[in-house]
């Protein structure tokens, strides 16, 4: 494990994306994104998720070039085609756009097809939520999880983030719909650790607690069982019926994960007629939470995105945690033959 | 256990409301509602909890003849104030406003405040998919479930609805965040039968399926453990937020449940530009999950909303079961005591 400054990794970050061929201002936006979600501790869809992401930008897989487009609009609701062009920068647009639809009409939605994988999507209820407004978005994946009593995936795990201001900082629940992720499990697999509960089953069918039988098994558990499975269903048919685009079961039948659909709705609360006492609701709200009684005495109980400040005030402080084998594949990255390959890739696209 | 048919059903609970002091209307609509949630199979929020509203609605917890009254406004979000009024018909109400703003904004969004228990949260999503619909709505409740790590109850299980129209029916998520309500582990603890997943905890802290512990312990389990208990947080503070009604802690704090808040959202898939393409997209989707391979060979898998359908027609052909002991004292209460009662509990709301 090493260390690297936040500004770094970001000045690294925006020097690969400007060698792939970003231009200069996306080549900001995405090093900026991707240095934030490593910063804030969300490190699989930060620094150890950059390498894949220059590998789909030069391969074609994320379209450098390309900007959402509207494509239909009534009122409060319009729906984007994402154009294939890099998932963060069409998420961080589309969540801008619910927010002015949501000045305009008091809530607005943003439904977005044919889009990339956003990394994580807590960033855009940090995003809403900052700028003051309550933001409530999901997104469809390639299958990843079976149904409830199901052995094969059909199911996306379908993270849902749901934001507002708190306390000069926000609330952000970033909640994907598989008890844990296979990256969280391959991590602890590599340890050697059980997971603390229930993770999926192994290849018998039998529910365990061992995170190598489960990514064998390819068989994750849904966050309470049924529940969640029946969750992530309807988010998938809400994301897809919105937005027009693919579903998980069409994402599912493409080599790679690509082409999503997501949903970005926004609320202006400053139109509410309770507007000043909100942030004193919400404070009470959460006081009462944490007055809770823990079971181990020296636990706090915290409330959704709590963690994401300690880890940004941790990293800020003594840089952001990096395996050292990841770190070194991304300093390969920032050599000289990359603007060769990506002008051959770009060819090959044209 | 009995079997009474639908119409018996609702011209009893029909005579027991107008005795009760409802007017024409009320009576039919609350008539109707229990009588189709128990037709429904949802028989803890119809038949079973009918005697409780009748002895609400007589000592002024329910007021018989409040209405909702609009608060606020601005576009596609509004305000109402449910002012104690009958939980069903409120959240009726509010529900086909929903709908009106959707036609008018394209997605459009009713908080409710003051409101109290709307039974059968999917009543809604049926009510507004069998309309041609998409539909989200959840309300908060007394606390009931703890923090996770925690002992004490600071949570409501906050129910979540999402439906949508789907082959001349709906496809309707109706989903609380704890894995089992009280009222099935009730159940299942009279049966002396013990739950198929982990529902909570003993009273020791430790994870159990024993539903008799855990309604010793009040410690039922989040679904999915943390992050089900994120999910309630996050709705219990959108509802108050939005509503500018009351947090799952004020409404706690009172004799009984009452005054919750509750969030109708409602999008007109009409005025999408694919809305022609939707239905065909719905059924391929669950198609496609249907085909999943189960882990039991006899069992099928099915999707929210569809085990309503099999007791809907079970019910209309059988009747539906009530134990006998309830349906007792239902027909105790259509009795000539009652108008007497009910007008000396009028007189002292008053």
């Amino acid at each position: 494990m090493i260390f690297v400054s936040p500004k770094e990794m970001e000045q690294c970050f925006n020097e690969i994306l400007l060698k792939t061929g970003y231009s200069k201002d996306k080549a900001k936006q995405l090093a900026e994104a991707f240095t934030q979600n490593s910063l804030d501790g969300i490190y699989t869809h930060g620094v150890n998720r950059f390498p894949r992401f220059i590998e789909y930008s030069k391969n074609g897989y994320v379209k450098q070039d390309a900007e959402p487009l509207l494509r239909s609009k009534y009122n409060g609701i319009e729906q984007w085609d994402g154009n294939l062009g890099p998932g963060i920068l069409n998420a961080i647009a589309a969540a801008n756009q619910a927010m002015k639809l949501a000045d305009e009409f008091g809530i607005g939605c943003v439904a977005l097809s044919n889009t990339n994988h956003w990394m994580r999507g807590g960033a855009y209820g940090w995003q809403a939520a900052m700028a003051g407004y309550i933001f409530i978005g999901f997104t469809n994946t390639i299958a990843n999880m079976p149904a409830y009593g199901a052995k094969d995936a059909r199911l996306g795990n379908n993270p849902l983030v749901i934001a507002m201001p708190y306390n000069a900082s926000a609330i952000v629940l970033d909640m994907a719909m598989s008890q844990y992720s296979f990256g969280s499990m391959e991590l602890s697999a590599m340890k050697n650790e059980n997971l603390k509960v229930y993770g999926g089953y192994d290849k018998e069918g039998n529910l365990t607690y061992d995170p190598a039988a489960i990514i064998e098994s390819r068989r994750p558990l849904p966050v309470g069982y049924w529940k969640g499975a029946g969750l992530s269903l309807l988010l998938d048919l809400l994301a897809a019926v919105l937005s027009g685009g693919l579903p998980t079961h069409e994402i599912s039948s493409r080599s790679v994960e690509s082409g999503v659909s997501q949903i970005f709705i926004s609320i202006n609360s400053k139109k509410l007629s309770n507007h000043s006492s909100i942030p004193a609701l919400i404070e009470s709200i959460i006081d009462d939470y944490k007055n809770s009684v823990p079971e181990n005495e020296q636990a706090s109980i915290s409330y959704p995105g709590e963690r994401v400040l300690n880890n940004r005030k941790r990293n800020n402080e003594n840089g952001i945690p990096v395996m050292k084998k990841i770190w070194d594949e991304i300093l390969a990255l920032n050599t000289a033959e990359l603007p060769l390959l990506n002008k051959m890739n770009n060819k090959e696209n044209e």
